[in-house]
């Protein structure tokens, strides 16, 4: 029996349109991430998916993406689970700066290392930041699991325990579980599901606003390569993607 | 230690405007009904009360509303528990029906006795109806406890268990809980609270969109009577709730 994952990246946020590194920040959708969330939401309601069970961050941004497609796509009774482990990748220092200030401050090299490598984090972010995290509510029970920076091996680190531990036991007996996050935390995921080396990872650009879906064995691993349900859309968001920071 | 229990009831619903009778049928918030969730969600902002979870009936205009309530109060991430056990009273034969031509043809003795009578349901709903929810997937789990008609003290049957067993977990340590739900169901959880009469029962009305504060002790009673965050709008709204089905 196969079971089915659709992930689902979170639309366009204040802090994409202003071009700014967000990570952690809890910025809320643009009226443009709002209408690609009701559109996510209708590929679902088109694609017959029926999602038993949606997987959030704990960021607005991905809870209100999950909220207005399920509610798109007249799910909104599902139960709902939400963990920081899918949260966008902790972009450190860099958190708050402007991405084409920041690739002219640093150079081309160390922008896109901090961008793109997998196991180099920017600098930590101080705790007396005003886009610092500590104190924040939400996070009370981390302890010292808080993050000040992460590298998308530290992002794998902290979501794959979850994924095996949580998402898995959900999917389990052919069940369907969305699952809307963020374009670091769903790179980890597909890196785990597609197998993809810590080298080719860096060339994975997930787009917004279109269902990827899985279907999985009861290993919990794809039988098939996962689908966009919009292959077209899917293609042509991954290239914006690639291109963000560029003048 | 005291806890904080928090009672809102959905705001307009699209057959609370056509003055039908809607029970477990799934219609949605109305534009004034969104506005109404707002306002709760200002009135929560603004009264400094933060929800640690929130619970919701597996309806969408109970859903709708704990959605943009949290997201105006900036709670969006807290966890969330969903139950058909907080639905609404399920209106039996009523169902779809409009409440001045229901009181036309049964006359105001049995038109208030299944409005407000304890422990009289209105007769069933026919499997066969378009307003059955017989074979709707979300209450798949329920078997021979799903309902084809309740009376309050059905409801009162139903919710009491879930209190008792997961509302009350969630209090415990001095937390607060958000309760998003319906008319009836809140009348039921009000009944138990301030141990109203059978009787007295009837003469009870819950306002739409103004969230009830109550402060509960470690038996999980209340230490004083419960308050409006807006008594004035709350009293405004608790006659207009009376009036219904008036001509």
């Amino acid at each position: 029996m196969t079971s089915t994952l659709i992930l689902l990246r979170h639309g366009q946020s204040d802090w994409n349109e202003k071009n700014l590194f967000t990570g952690w920040v809890d910025v809320r959708l643009t009226e443009q991430g709002e209408r690609e969330a009701r559109r996510a939401g209708e590929l679902l309601a088109e694609s017959g998916l029926k999602p038993h069970v949606s997987y959030t961050s704990v960021l607005s941004r991905a809870i209100q993406t999950a909220n207005l497609a399920l509610d798109t796509a007249d799910r909104l009774w599902i139960p709902v689970k939400r963990s920081w482990r899918l949260n966008e990748r902790h972009y450190g220092a860099l958190q708050g700066k402007d991405k084409a200030q920041t690739l002219e401050e640093f150079g081309e090299e160390l922008f896109m290392t901090w961008r793109r490598s997998f196991d180099v984090p920017p600098p930590p972010l101080a705790d007396d930041s005003e886009w610092s995290q500590v104190g924040d509510e939400r996070y009370d029970g981390l302890g010292d699991e808080m993050p000040r920076t992460e590298s998308l091996k530290l992002v794998i680190d902290r979501l794959l325990p979850y994924w095996q531990s949580e998402i898995t036991a959900d999917l389990a007996g052919g069940r369907t579980v969305l699952v809307t996050a963020h374009g670091n935390s769903l790179r980890a995921l597909v890196k785990h599901l597609d197998g993809i080396s810590d080298e080719d990872i860096a060339g994975l650009n997930i787009p917004t606003g279109i269902p990827l879906v899985y279907e999985l064995g009861e290993d919990f691993m794809p039988v098939k390569p996962g689908e966009y349900l919009d292959p077209e859309a899917a293609a042509a968001g991954a290239a914006a993607v690639a291109a963000q920071g560029k003048r």
